[in-house]
């Protein structure tokens, strides 16, 4: 099921200092931050030669971020995102197997457009996993 | 500097459960368990066509993975793990930065039995950075 690493989430409490951490300490390549208020969070990638790190800052209120900084200041690892060809079949496969979904359960387009869903994190030993459809 | 993700890892308190999670429920390949008693951890890698995924649990007495594990009892995303050409070169760029190498500051032989590192996580915006030499 479980094809390509997507991308990790970095959560940040300060964007642009990430951003210059990981472009000019790291030597990376660091894309320009992106504001997705549907998601309440800004956004930059870390681009890799074999994946990207997707740093996150919260934005506005209800941000999904803004609670996991309350409890780690300094930033954290938020969750890990693999592909998967279908995500509809996914889901039928991780439910079948007791899995439970976030949210409603219903597939939602994620920061790339694409198809997404998480799952609870306790259904993957304390990890957030987010499956994104990539055909 | 900084070149291909070389893996993320994470901690688990069963070893033997997230192996048959990420290979049952979510259709990954999944390595057989080593343990690495040099690192005070078992590990079984998820192989996926960009990178890998180390699934690591604690052995032994004084695990680095047994405090985490103390404090997110589920488990939880540990660190991850970006390829450098030159680890020296990597330490002396870093430390000219400012940043805090843990332990006594010597790239020491990893899982790999590549030279690694890791700088503190208070440095990396709360996430564990592991550097690993690959030429």
């Amino acid at each position: 099921m479980i094809g390509r690493l997507n991308h990790v989430a970095l959560a940040v409490p300060d964007l642009a200092a990430a951003s210059a951490f990981y472009r000019d300490t790291m030597g990376g390549r660091v894309s320009e931050a992106q504001a997705l208020p549907v998601h309440g969070v800004t956004v930059a990638f870390v681009d890799l030669p074999n994946t990207r790190v997707e740093l996150m800052e919260p934005l506005g209120e209800g941000s999904p971020v803004a609670a996991f900084l309350a409890k780690n200041q300094a930033g954290g690892m938020h969750h890990i995102c693999y592909e998967v060809p279908d995500i509809y079949a996914a889901r039928a496969q991780l439910v079948a197997s007791g899995m439970r979904i976030l949210g409603d359960g219903e597939p939602k387009p994620g920061a790339h457009g694409n198809p997404v869903l998480f799952l609870h994190p306790k259904d993957g030993f304390g990890t957030l996993i987010e499956l994104e459809e990539v055909r």
